[in-house]
């Protein structure tokens, strides 16, 4: 499939649309980004390579790094890492405590921030300097030994988590966290902190649509099995409140941040990332659900 | 692919396991139902039928009914549907009432009960005799000129229906109900009531497999996107409370009934069914869950 | 004390206030009521009558008869009540149906439309005649054998009362309503149909504000004990989800409906009944509250 | 009335009951009380002192301080304070985020543990040493210069609170909360961690029977309308999710801690205490609900 010439149709379409969302205001350093950004990438188990505008710019990928640290924790504790989180759609507002009370501590699944913050806690418990090893795992299957954090944003969300410190502190007091609470939340701040362009995002979720082995050397990375899980998790919980609407409009795993960035998968054909940041009143990238939208339109077809 | 051989596996399998399930009991006449059922019907699109056990008996298709009228308004309503009924899993159990409270008496997605009682509504409007244009799509697309209600059944759920009488009335007073109480009810029960084997299910689903065209013939019944979308909405929402329980395990779209019968798909591929009345305490069959597992395991790909 | 003075400079000081409210619109019948009504009527236990302006009028009591049942109730089951409905304020809206799905059917006490229909179903299975012996109840307490049901915002009730319907649905599915649905709303929508006056109320109130006796003969209606128990619940239940804001600015035990009436009492001083049928947006009377908050700071005691 | 004599059946009454409750064990150091502790103390209008058992011992009065700082906040504030907190019963268990999550970070009521931690933030922000002057204000309205804080209580209770950190947490980021979380936090465990005798409390708070005076000098502490406001709260909200049952069954304000300890007044009457450290299932002391249902009953009188 000539997927360049679908991508400039996309850009076209797009370009002349316009957008409601709003860039994400609660923290500060997010506020400050360029509304008009808009960048696709795409790459393809055949190795074609496509994009179109601002898709080598680096982006503030936040959420889309639950899937690497969840791919970390899977590959540390195998299955008694469901005894901690479960893997159900939360039917809830992304950040929400309600859910908590009634299950004693036990998140929805591992994309919501309760689930997250219980897979930090995981993290921090069974390596050494989590920080370091995150950031050697996202260089690895990225094949970028330059990817880094960005330490200004870090802080910036740091300053006004205070959502994230309810969470940790109200699972601890549950009995679903083992360690401190600063550690736990330092590290989170960092992992959401990470900044890839398009083309990296493309790159790494490759992985997760080539049966967990790394395209250009056939590196294993991570089971076959695990990875189908990745991917169904992806495919039912990787859109916030929305993952039903995104599921049925798209109809691909993917993983979406307030960040504006949106990265989706067809298992065995492709990985596709995409990015504007003014998000929906949902919290996901407006212009970047509508873009894969067509993109599965235009292809004419989805995994259903 | 070999199917017969790994039903073969997976009948053997089973046969020796421990169930801990439990025949649905809140229905008088399918508390009746010999919990020892156990039969598996798979037709894939190069038309091979594999099977075993009670394969070809009758069992209540209960819920799995709530993807033909899903269907049938989808093709009358096309776009205005969602305007009654959401697409997001729910994240409740499948009977909840909460959720209606805050969203306006909008159910969360057309396969719990609230959603399917919508469209129940939505048919009674639009059509002169639902009950019998119903039993004339199913006939159809199954090919069966002779699938009827159980009607022994469907008055034994009316009987004691409570649940469904308090969905609809107070739907009706947010709102989203635009007929009077008893016709929809007595639809829904219908429908319910249903008796088709594992075969017969296996038959019917090939539409959904096969992007909306009857497999034998060719006939178009429903376009490829609202095929898609329906199948999204089985991946997402068809098994209660435990739809990423499913995709996670096993990684199929499909559609469970109280009544023990399941039945998924793979687009391109299959369609396959599966019966035992013991449930889960989520509502879903323990040993049909397990088959499915099985399955996509020994055939090594589910659509992730 | 000199109630009529009180009582007079309230009427003026009420008149010029501008009011926000609305008539309740729910029910047909009940939103062709004159919004301009405005009446009060203080009995005290040394026989003072003292009243303002629409005072003997007929309004409709709708919730404040939930009091008069409760008391059959108590009279017949006794301690057994309390199996069926708690005595705890309820934090939700008046016609919730959250509450009862986490505590299996039993409502949080017997002044919201649940807890005050499961009262009905105890009256429906143990009188042979409710609606007669309401009416009896009723005409005895006041000492006026003429007051009676309207029978036609009974049917205006009835016809669009389909949470009512929800709820004792509800209720029957999780086990807590015994007998039919039809009877048990008949007689509810029936004792919510009662016309009585601020006179007649402040008359049938008596009995609770004296201990459980009528006024006039001495005749022991409820024992002292079980008075207590209805003071208390109206004191932290009587007005929705209101009932901290009435105890607060007012501090007396009382009830009110949406017809816009409130009756309260002061145990050995009083009872009062105040009428004006615009409501507040959580279903109180907003010139009853005012003028009740005024009562008790120009006599300037409460029971606190 | 002969207060001594009723105390001394009580405690007879009550010292072969069997108990069932159990001693607060989320705090380590509260967990070391002595069961069977029981002491009760009444301080009468009159001037009567009665009193039996452990009555002058040391109990931690935990939330039963939630009296004084919400007196202090009214005496700052007026008015203003109930933009910051509402006055109706929560209707949920003591500790709940679920309500907050819905009303934008506005407690129920100042006696959950929201409510109080906004006190606190409102303290804050309004004192130079809060520690300091709660420490003056409970001396002073006790008569005793030597009333302290158990800094021990107050250290355990820092060590394990994190459902209060995030209680904190939470409401800073729906912007409820306006100072740093630790001094909020560190006021609130010493407040809670206040060590008084029930003949302390009682004393403390005759003031509230007394209408808002002290009773051996007369000296006006609150103004007649808050002291009614106050003891209105005790009445609706003073008892976690119970306070309905304690105004059903004893008819008086008052408000309880997890240390074990009770107070409620009958205004114009009495203030009384009553201390067992054994809880019930809602968190309030067993035999203290007890004694105070038995008291009222044997002196036949309550507020209703």
């Amino acid at each position: 499939m000539e997927y360049q010439k679908i991508l400039d149709q996309i850009q076209e379409e797009l370009n002349y649309r316009d957008v409601f969302g709003k860039v994400a205001s609660y923290i500060p350093e997010l506020a400050r980004v360029d509304p008009k950004k808009f960048g696709m990438h795409l790459y393809s188990t055949d190795a074609q390579q496509s994009s179109f505008g601002d898709s080598s710019e680096k982006l503030s990928i936040q959420s889309i790094s639950k899937v690497f640290t969840l791919t970390m924790a899977m590959k540390i504790l195998g299955e008694d890492l469901w005894d901690r989180v479960d893997v159900e759609p939360s039917g809830d507002p992304f950040n929400s405590l309600t859910q908590l009370e009634h299950e004693k501590g036990i998140p929805r699944n591992p994309f919501i921030n309760s689930g997250a913050l219980v897979i930090c806690d995981i993290l921090v418990s069974n390596l050494k300097d989590p920080k370091a090893e995150l950031l050697e795992f996202v260089r690895k299957i990225t094949g970028n030994p330059e990817i880094d954090y960005d330490y200004t944003v870090a802080a910036s969300e740091k300053s006004t988590g205070y959502r994230n410190y309810a969470l940790v502190n109200y699972m601890k007091a549950l009995g679903n966290i083992k360690n401190d609470v600063e550690p736990i939340v330092d590290f989170y701040f960092h992992q959401c902190s990470l900044a890839m362009s398009c083309e990296e995002l493309a790159k790494a979720f490759m992985l997760y649509a080539n049966r967990g082995k790394l395209l250009e050397t056939g590196e294993r990375i991570i089971s076959k099995t695990k990875n189908k899980r990745i991917n169904a998790l992806m495919q039912t919980c990787g859109f916030y409140d929305e993952a039903g609407e995104f599921s049925f409009e798209v109809g691909l795993p993917g993983k979406s941040g307030v960040g504006g960035g949106i990265v989706a998968i067809h298992p065995g054909q492709y990985s596709v990332a995409v990015w504007s940041p003014l998000l929906n009143p949902k919290g996901n990238s407006e212009l970047g659900m509508a873009a894969l939208e067509r993109f599965t339109t235009l292809t004419g077809f989805s995994i259903f």
